[in-house]
């Protein structure tokens, strides 16, 4: 199998367009000079529509894991309370952080369900410098309410630090409306961008924050960050090639209209969980309330009785399409299919069909058509 | 003028060859993939070469200053004592990063002058958890004496943490025969692959030494990069692209021979120096011993009177190469020419005429001619 020529509905890495990967191979250029500093310009600029937000934006030559430990690392101190709210993967990790730097009071539930609002304002009376929330929660396919949370975050005087890596560029995020202090995006996900940079929006009311305190990251120092990002420069040495095809990825996404490109990913994800359901399949998160959702970039849906998660993830990737299994306690027990960054229509309905087939092989369905039928009834809103 | 046909004479970012330039633009893979694990795998085994080490080698998504927190953050803990040498720039960073995460024992001596050795070994007998160490001082032109610094630091029982990020690739590093036990490079310097990596090295006792603490840095955490690694992994999300280009460079690494390549670089950087002394120009680092030596990867040079350093790095700008000023305090009076990664004689001879050009038409030098004949003198010894 020419593993090029896979078709990667996963939750990141996402497909990148040719234009970026011809972009990438530009030659080097000084980032110490003014061809560079245009770059990262244009690049905000564009970013600034993306997070709907007129906070500062730094980039991060890291993954999306550096700058939730940007975020974390330079606001809280080990005096600090973080209300850290986990109902996945992502949330544990936002936890795993925070807890290096100050003191975690986590809202933990079981992985897939949605949080209690009330409980979620319970522990923020009970005092916290900042409250970390995964707006997308990757690993098992929720939306997580933000909206909602920013209210109780600023009603209680705490940073609101959300990790938008797998919404912000594919859904709806009003950084500011909602009062996001720190909103965090990765390369490789919604913006369809190689992987490796991260993005950050940073408020006034957080840059305040960090001067109060010497920030213990060097690398990962948004106050350095602040300094050279006035200059339309980055502290240390940027992955120059990375924000080449960065800036592409940003054109292709002003080109569609952030709101096309939702439209788009909320009407994807809607078709993969009507096929999904006409096959039988059942969603694997848990809403209990109107303010979760079901995630508009990642599907999670249990694996049907007598399969696993990774039998499918491994039919599927031998008919060319990679999807994902479950992370942690979750392996086998879920898959997830991504519809984020640029996939189209015919993407999620090639995925469909070979699911169907996957499906119908393992005694799981008895016919094809269902599943593909759901599907386009819902993707043929946007024809 | 046309800023991609600009020659890059700096220390980093240097001339990316276009098959490393091609590699970026393959499509995305997983990087939870076999495919990835094998290119991990490609690149630790030329990398062991190239540090001339048993030890294990982790690639982070990330520059050369994030390697070297993570060095000095996964090691020292606050009631540790670290022993910063500092006479240049990135020792004075590596000295800001220490004071981060440890208490720091500065040895702090003007800049581009040589260590006395005496004096480092009075710091280490103070005490000291780890001494941290430029091997090549980037930001004044000196190659600092590692395997000295070494042998004080095995005789005192401190990790030996040494940047060799202008040297790894281009230069002599004898990590294991030197007992380094942390070794940090840049990808994008003599290794000549983009920027956006940077590779490290870590020795069992410095492993062990992790083990005693709870590492802070998340994002660096090298004990996680330990257990990723053991699977040809890494823990977070990397710079896939950038791992690409790094392959292919590594492959040219290889093909050249790291003998021909130190050599290459070694005979470099003396056709500069011999130029230069021949065109009048004097060199910045001031040596005091047998011990320090010019560096072989990039050469700095006072502004001759009456010129300041970055008059002839716009006048070089303007004829289409680029080379660099001075940091810090040191902007203005020197200039600095990079010969590091595939830099080839014929750029190296390129620069030395346009230098000379330069400098005629400053009134500096009377005659064109006598830099260009001692470089060649030099460099045709590789023919």
């Amino acid at each position: 199998m020419n593993l090029e020529d896979t078709l990667l509905m996963m939750p990141g890495p996402v497909p990148v367009a040719p234009r970026v990967l011809r972009a990438m191979s530009k030659p080097m250029i000084n980032h110490r000079g003014a061809e560079f500093s245009a770059m990262y310009d244009d690049c905000c600029e564009i970013l600034a529509d993306v997070f709907q937000t007129k906070n500062d934006i730094f980039i991060l030559s890291g993954s999306g894991t550096a700058a939730m430990e940007a975020a974390v690392g330079c606001t809280v101190g080990k005096d600090d309370v973080v209300v850290a709210l986990e109902n996945g993967k992502f949330g544990e990790r936002f936890k795993d952080i925070a807890a290096r730097y100050g003191n975690v009071n986590a809202l933990q539930i079981e992985w897939g369900h949605s949080f209690d609002l009330s409980e979620v304002e319970k522990k923020l009376e009970e005092g916290a410098k900042a409250i970390t929330l995964i707006h997308n929660e990757t690993s098992v396919g929720i939306q997580n309410p933000a909206e909602e949370i920013g209210k109780l975050a600023k009603k209680h005087d705490a940073l609101f630090i959300m990790d938008g890596v797998t919404t912000l560029g594919g859904d709806t995020v009003k950084t500011d409306e909602w009062g996001v202090d720190i909103a965090v995006v990765g390369s490789q996900k919604c913006l369809a961008a190689p992987p490796g940079l991260s993005m950050i929006s940073v408020s006034e009311r957080a840059l305040a924050a960090m001067d109060e305190k010497d920030a213990l990251p060097y690398y990962l120092d948004l106050k350095a960050y602040k300094k050279s990002g006035d200059k339309s420069q980055t502290p240390y040495t940027p992955a120059v090639p990375l924000f080449f095809g960065l800036q592409e990825a940003l054109h292709i996404v002003k080109e569609e209209g952030m709101d096309a490109r939702i439209n788009r990913h909320a009407t994807g994800a809607k078709a993969i969980r009507a096929a999904a359901t006409a096959m039988g399949l059942e969603m694997f998160p848990q809403l209990n309330d109107d303010h979760s959702h079901y995630s508009n970039t990642v599907t999670a849906m249990k694996a049907p009785e007598g399969v696993t998660g990774n039998d499918i993830k491994k039919d599927m990737m031998a008919r060319g399409i990679t999807i994902a299994g479950g992370q942690s306690h979750l392996s086998g027990k879920i898959f997830r299919i991504g519809s984020m960054g640029n996939v189209q229509p015919k993407d999620i309905m090639l995925t469909i069909q070979e699911l169907e087939v996957v499906l119908k092989k393992r005694g799981v369905v008895s016919e094809l058509g269902p599943g593909v039928e759901a599907a386009s009834d819902v993707l043929d809103t946007l024809l």
